[in-house]
């Protein structure tokens, strides 16, 4: 008996095609705080969201589990969508060996076999990197670096963290702990950072909590009238100092050039490493615009050596900021 | 009649062989005082050198010219040496265009098209890179770098360059012109540097001027006893300093152990961008030795963070100095 083998080939072909367009990855965010996670598919649609609260966990057995219940029904539910595998961004995740090393805004002390433990559990293939750089690799993705080989991206939030792609790739370093940007030292023998006991680095500036800090400052050393006076220190926060320097109040508006400068002078610094096309800036503190953007641009350029000036775009993330670091954990599950 | 075949087969195939083991290229380092060239084999030996003054030459043409007279006699003398191009390293030397960009310390001003006229002249291809990636990438085939996917190459001369290997490639950023270390602002507000205009750039501190020009702020600053105040300012160069350290001279030993601090400071710095396994330092003033290294890496390890600390290994080059930047250049032919 003859059978038509083409019609076959082609249907084959086309369920191979259907089947790959409907593999799907989940992608998680692990912060000090929060965990968001979702499941993307390959345009970089979310088509199931959620977060739990990561430091209601201090067990990290507990935490999977919590994941667990959250996403498992979901994966089952989900007809059509294929789930592959799992990409996570976490402080300090390591991708060459999936471990989270020493976190120090994580309840989860040492190192945390967090992808054997993820693979363990939901039986699938499990991915981590540093969450700076999965939200990197959602710029690069899906967002403002898009086609960019050579790009850094620095979150700007209660800390500064980087990502950091040359020649088209991300910099893991031998180790995997590359692009750690925001401890590098702008200041030396400056503020001291009350985690890492690091005198002058960057994140002790240019974060939100940095911001508060600089604000305090200036209104202890000097006796120049703000609003901010009015504020008991304890309950000040950088949003509160944003306000005062957009409603006018020179102290505050000092207060954001100052973070400029600092910022900016630490742009240069890693443009004339790696000499990117663009910086993508993201997170809390790019919210500021341009009271902060101003003097960062003018500060970056005035550092920067006449070969790099007037060549690097400085722009926004076009992604929410929720989002770019699950779509960059769950685009780890295709590289 | 018939004619065996294999052996010719053999033949062709062992003819091949010896014409690519006989391949050679011509590797020049041009520097602000020197050029120093060479033509070298696979295996990294250079079976002919030579230099000539750069500054002799305001005109490009006439150093061209220099350099053919000096160079293609020897590639039309040396029997069973097949020249096949010519690769260069040179201060703002552009890998993308071949061009030289600016260089402060060269005659030659605004962009010298430098591949294209060595093309035209030698009828060889031609590729050129800034002088420290070349020396970087001669570490890496040839040096102490041999292996390493990820190091930096830091030169301490009478300037500093650097050059950056990360996933195994040269970190050659958007345009070309990455690695530029040595322009990092590492004392914000500090010195002024003379070409650039910067403030507080690493070479101000950690080259042979930097320690030359620290001795001399530390004399005007105190009223310590140093045997350097016998020597007239204009004199004073970074050998003495070295030496009347090494002698013991408490004033000369706090230069060196300013600029370690500095330097380690700064090392510290690349390293939490780019998390190299070594870093490679080269030139002149790792001739100080310990004095200087011992500052170093303690500088170094107090400025990382604890994820990073006792694993960069901070080691001198195993070439010598005039060596590594021809190797390294005539690797580009390969390339």
């Amino acid at each position: 008996m003859k059978q038509l083998q083409p019609p076959l080939t082609n249907y084959y072909k086309l369920k191979k095609m259907i089947d790959i367009s409907n593999d799907h990855a989940v992608g998680i965010d692990i912060g000090g705080t929060n965990t968001k996670y979702g499941i993307v598919n390959h345009r970089g649609q979310i088509v199931f969201e959620g977060s739990i609260r990561t430091d209601a966990y201090p067990i990290i057995g507990d935490f999977i589990n919590a994941l667990y219940e959250k996403l498992q029904p979901e994966i089952e539910r989900l007809k059509d969508v294929h789930v592959v595998g799992i990409g996570m961004g976490a402080p300090n995740g390591n991708f060459y060996t999936g471990t989270i090393d020493y976190a120090p805004n994580l309840h989860w002390k040492g190192i945390i076999p967090l992808a054997d433990l993820m693979t363990a559990k939901f039986k699938l293939p499990a991915k981590l990197t540093n969450d700076a750089n999965a939200a990197a690799v959602g710029e690069m993705m899906y967002g403002a670096a898009r086609g960019m080989k050579d790009f850094i991206m620095i979150t700007l939030g209660t800390g500064v963290g980087s990502g950091i792609f040359a020649n088209g790739e991300l910099i893991l370093g031998h180790d995997g702990f590359a692009g750690e940007l925001g401890h590098t030292i702008v200041v030396p023998g400056g503020r001291v950072h009350p985690n890492t006991g690091s005198m002058g680095s960057l994140e002790s500036y240019a974060s939100a909590t940095g911001v508060t800090i600089t604000a305090i400052e200036y209104m202890t050393g000097t006796d120049e009238a703000s609003v901010l006076r009015g504020i008991p220190q304890a309950e000040l926060n950088s949003k509160m100092v944003f306000d005062a320097a957009l409603a006018g109040d020179s102290l505050a508006q000092k207060v954001f050039k100052s973070t400029g400068d600092i910022l900016g002078m630490a742009l240069a610094n890693f443009v004339m490493f790696s000499s990117p096309q663009a910086i993508i800036l993201f997170g809390g503190l790019t919210k500021a615009g341009d009271i902060l953007m101003k003097p960062v641009k003018d500060s970056m350029e005035r550092n920067l050596l006449p070969i790099f000036q007037n060549k690097v775009q400085l722009i926004f993330s076009e992604l929410k900021e929720s989002d770019a670091a699950i779509l960059g954990a769950s685009a780890l599950v295709w590289g």
